[in-house]
């Protein structure tokens, strides 16, 4: 799945996981990127609320795993959005358990299925069952960078989410997430999450 | 400071601040980060530890001055690092004070100098009179990508960062920092800072 580029000439993935000095992430391709997001991970998230100056620390275990486009759970997901399944690239369930230090007796832990369509070389759409800033179906619009960051952006009811995900290392993936208020009050709430390969 | 690109046809700095929908950083020069770097920011910061799972939650008060060429720190600083100082494109002082949540009693203040010098249109230099892995004067290299990240990478004696920080709009400046031991032992610890325009 890793293809040659003038960052990757040898089209490997450099998997020296003991140090974070070999790797980049430059070039990488959306393929590549869910390919090596595949697996479990354990995640620490910082969620920053911009408006109070308030710190959240999180915890969770995060469990990522390819699905099949003949998924019964991904068909039912292309119903929903009108798509036909040939068009999707590829698609993905992920599901987690995590604990909060605001409340350290609830177990938060959900799943989501996730389909990706590419509309073009570097940009395409990504279809949730069920969306982050929202618990609701979203689709967002996605595009990988020259830099190898999956940036997503998607847009709720009353709120926009931006995500920016991309490889410190082969085992080590790191998330930045901004939500906005839809109603233009700016940016109320970023994060910060790294994933470790467990 | 400003200058034309594709991604911000008119040249100019989009500046709602009441909506993070209009900004993009796409495009953004090296001239027009730190032009829209310089101010008084209240900074929030969250450490990960990536080898014990912990969290640390600092806040403090960031101030970013530019210095002309003619400035003594910043002579000082070329003569400690043999370049001339017609070879320097800007300098600035930066300050802060802040409190961390693992020990509120103690404050934590400091100051440091840089000067930024271009080996080319998107990449070059950085001295500073005081490192931030470690508190000695350091050389990093620096370059901005097509999506507005200044990438800072700098190798210490027994360590080495690299800090990724960009504008989510011009009054919020995210940055993500990552330290790894030099003898390879891979990423230790990884934080992220927001730091709103007060």
């Amino acid at each position: 799945m890793v293809t040659e580029t003038a960052d990757n000439p040898s089209g490997t993935v450099q998997s020296d996981t003991t140090s974070g000095a070999a790797f980049s992430a430059k070039g990488m391709t959306v393929e590549d990127f869910f390919e090596i997001s595949n697996g479990e991970w354990k995640s620490q998230r910082s969620s920053h609320n911009l408006v109070w100056g308030q710190f959240e620390a999180v915890t969770s275990e995060i469990k990522i795993e390819a699905l099949p486009s003949s998924d019964e759970k991904v068909i039912e997901l292309c119903k929903q959005n009108d798509v036909s399944a040939d068009d999707i690239l590829l698609s993905l369930s992920m599901s987690w358990e995590g604990e909060s230090d605001w409340d350290d007796d609830e177990v938060m832990s959900g799943s989501t299925v996730m389909s990706v369509i590419k509309d073009g070389p570097t940009k395409g759409r990504l279809l949730r069952s069920m969306g982050y800033a929202e618990e609701i179906p979203a689709v967002g619009q996605w595009e990988m960078t020259p830099d190898g960051v999956f940036v997503l952006n998607t847009f709720y009811d009353a709120a926009a989410a931006e995500e920016r995900i991309w490889f410190a290392t082969p085992d080590l993936r790191m998330r930045v997430s901004q939500i906005r208020t839809s109603s233009g009050r700016g940016i109320v709430t970023a994060s910060f999450s790294t994933e470790i390969r467990s």
